[in-house]
């Protein structure tokens, strides 16, 4: 029995009751994180109410704050009902992208360790309503956390009311798998977080809630919904072998222990290439501090060359996600959940010193990175945990394929249309083509190593030339750069569907 | 006696000598910061031999590392004689600005509390000298620090030799004011820096070196060469009086304590006038953990609303400097200098929640700064530890009076010309205009906030034109751009000396 709370047992309802208790214009906080965890039920009642109260003439939206993205039954029937009308931290649900784009879905790009504090301090409203997946509920009434953290911790804090849904088809296994530190404040009272290893536990394996606020709870027995596994294609193999090149190369120079740091990781196939191509490197004893847990880090796991991997998450295809919950006791003895404010906490990330690598949509000549707006403009997915990672990590690694759009795009650009990452955050960059290691050069002798070692043949001639004639021209000569030019490329694809001439 | 150890009073010479222990190539870190606690004659006796060295024809150039600025006498008369072959991490010195953006010096623009922990992963090179002013010598060998502490840990440690500039122009009632942490690790020994006030010591007030690695000591006598005092003008004035508003609304609304959080306020008249302002505003029992203490902040410990001054470096008018040299002994209890890698330190200033507040050189509508770089391309100073504290911040507040250059420059544009901060990590912009609270808000709100509170009248219908345009006609609509006109206003600055049409 996954409810072993008398009190509790007696506020189970239907989805439909549930959603009934979360108001127009509400704050509703919600569990969730990269399509692990979020709540299967009551948002679809809730979208299912939005449009009945919308189709009687009456509004209805809410601001959803979550943890990071969610599933089809969260960020797209609420959005196709358009019951959202704030956003926050981050969203890859195509349906929402689209209001985010049309400026219907007020979003708000976050770094995704800092919407608890931000929560906290009250910045963003009172809230009223969390919405969270559990596991499980103990007798004392503590929680279970299912297969994300995220934000929940701080939900159940916040809200006025609580909304519980208890996922029988998340395994019981999970029970001891997660890390829940209840040591954080705000300042003045804030005190170093004890976090010294990836593999430790600073806290507690249950989630607390007031009894008293908690006014549903709805079971459920449906599966994570993630985005199926993409196998690895040459450019993501070529990305990741290269990329393991220099970290052998950093080990082999002293500065990387052979265990390496803990490693971060995105999600993708470029990143699972890279996890699966550890599996044959010449590292051992690894471990993960990262925020997911992606089909390439189980794989690693099992290799036994990951010994640990802390997120707050896990980012697993449906067979990735069937494997693990077969195998969960075993798993959990080598996997940390932790909430988001310390998965990705950059007090942490420092301290620990993560190889933080990341995809990017596009980065410019002197190595800054644009990770969220196509053409400068629209919103793709969002920052995400990348500025977590890449600002404080021991090195900063970003990864794409050099051209998008079957070579029309390049993703190195005499300068990006956005910036999420700047210069000094942005220590390695690598494409297909090769590696740029960034460290120690002036913008200058990075461009001339970025387009040397990054750029894809068909736009590297143009690059230096627009390198060439900006050194010649530019008002300043430190980042040279032509005003006028620095951003046609982009011009150029609107206009013509390709930055090619 | 300022030198009381004897084995140290032995290899006491001139600074000629010391200067010629310095070879071509060498890789030097020297002391200073912000105009403070540099060296003085060595470096002057450096570039003489550098010149000599060049005019018999032979190469003479170094690599220098510090703290933050230093004074003519080092970054001057080095840029001067053409000795600098890389600088790092901050440069105001217009001798070197001019080879800087000549690409005749390879500058790094870096993070500042990062250069020593980059430095120590060993990918700048081996140090080979450290040049470090210093205050006295103790009998066991210990150092007293000078009026910054800045990288001199670091230095030492890591340098093969260590010359030592001894001035006695330094109040000798200095001793006790520093505090030097020897806890600083490389991951994966990193562990919590365990400081949680800012008026709290967690080292020692001495610097170690160890006495087999210097092999010189020079005996100074010579002021700290500071830019004078400039006295608030109505646009300082009005900005501080915008962000005392501020503050006070946040203390009503119950998100900062009547003590406020721990202020960090950069340089210049701007930050003065906040300062000065704070002397008769409302709140008490303030502390400042921050980079430099400037001028306002001694009239704001004077008052007694400031209770503790925490910084890595003065930065004081000569007026200040004698003032604060002259009481010393009173000030000592009420500062604390601390090495730039903690006064900096991500971790703390996160901690504590500091408020940071920090100049700009212009912002875009939708709130990213560029605090660096004229047109995009001439470098200026540099980010110094503008991003340390404006990711980490309780509240980042970015200040600039609306306009440049008698009018013709408007400090707020469709889009910055580079990005130094993303507008994740800018709440707050100010002007003499107004002052626009971006928490919370979408890059559209976020715009329409900024042109309406920040921009000066003769922009503002011009940016809301821009905008209501790039709405209608952007390839995306989250963050609205016109990709052919985003920079337009800068190339019409380059090309007819003014953003107005």
């Amino acid at each position: 029995m996954r409810i072993r709370n008398n009190a509790l047992r007696s506020k189970i309802m239907s989805a439909h009751d549930a959603a009934s208790l979360i108001g127009h214009g509400n704050i509703v906080g919600m569990s969730g994180f990269t399509g692990s965890g979020y709540p299967k039920a009551v948002p679809q009642a809730l979208a299912e109410r939005a449009e009945a109260e919308h189709t009687a003439g009456r509004e209805f939206r809410i601001d959803l704050l979550t943890g990071a993205s969610t599933g089809p039954e969260l960020d797209g029937v609420l959005a196709k009902a358009d019951a959202i009308a704030r956003r926050m931290p981050f969203n890859t649900d195509p349906i929402a992208r689209n209001a985010i784009n049309a400026g219907k879905i007020d979003y708000l790009d976050m770094h995704l360790s800092q919407l608890a504090p931000i929560a906290w301090e009250g910045v963003l409203g009172k809230m009223d309503v969390a919405v969270v997946e559990v596991t499980a509920i103990h007798e004392n009434g503590n929680l279970v956390p299912s297969s994300s953290v995220g934000n929940n911790k701080a939900w159940l804090e916040l809200a006025d009311k609580v909304i519980l849904e208890v996922n029988s088809w998340q395994s019981a296994d999970l029970e001891g798998m997660h890390d829940v530190y209840y040591g954080m404040a705000l300042p003045p009272y804030r005190v170093p977080i004890p976090l010294v290893r990836a593999d430790q536990r600073i806290g507690q394996p249950h989630l607390r809630v007031d009894p008293a606020k908690v006014v549903a709870v709805v079971e459920t027995d449906a599966p994570d919904r993630n985005a199926p596994f993409s196998p690895a294609d040459d450019s993501a193999l070529a990305i990741a072998g290269h990329l393991l090149d220099f970290l052998a190369h950093e080990v082999k120079m002293g500065r990387l222990p052979e265990s390496l740091l803990p490693i971060q990781s995105g999600v993708g196939n470029i990143a699972n290439a890279v996890l699966t191509g550890l599996v044959d490197g010449p590292f051992h004893d690894m471990m993960a501090y990262t925020e997911v847990i992606q089909d390439g880090m189980v794989d690693l796991l099992d290799s036994g060359r990951l010994v640990m991997a802390s997120a707050t998450a896990f980012s697993l295809s449906p067979e990735g996600a069937a494997r693990v919950n077969a195998d969960m006791a075993r798993y959990r003895d080598k996997m940390i959940l932790r909430q988001q404010d310390i998965s990705n906490n950059p007090e942490v990330v420092r301290r620990l010193g993560c190889i933080a690598m990341n995809g990017m949509i596009e980065a410019d000549i002197y190595g800054a990175v644009n990770s969220t707006r196509i053409m400068g403009s629209r919103m793709q997915n969002g920052i995400g945990g990348s500025g977590d990672f890449a600002r404080n990590g021991y090195v900063s690694v970003f990864m794409s394929p050099s051209t998008a759009k079957g070579g029309a795009i390049s993703s190195i650009v005499p300068r990006v249309s956005h910036v999420d990452h700047i210069e000094q955050d942005v220590q390695v960059l690598v494409t297909e083509q090769g590696l740029a290691d960034l460290r120690g050069l002036t913008p200058r002798q990075r461009a001339r190593t970025i387009i040397a070692n990054c750029a894809h043949p068909d736009f590297q001639a143009m690059l230096l030339d627009y390198l060439e004639r900006a050194e010649a021209t530019s008002f300043g000569g430190y980042s040279p750069m032509i005003t006028s030019e620095a951003l046609s490329w982009h011009q150029r694809f609107i206009e013509t569907g390709t930055m090619l001439p």
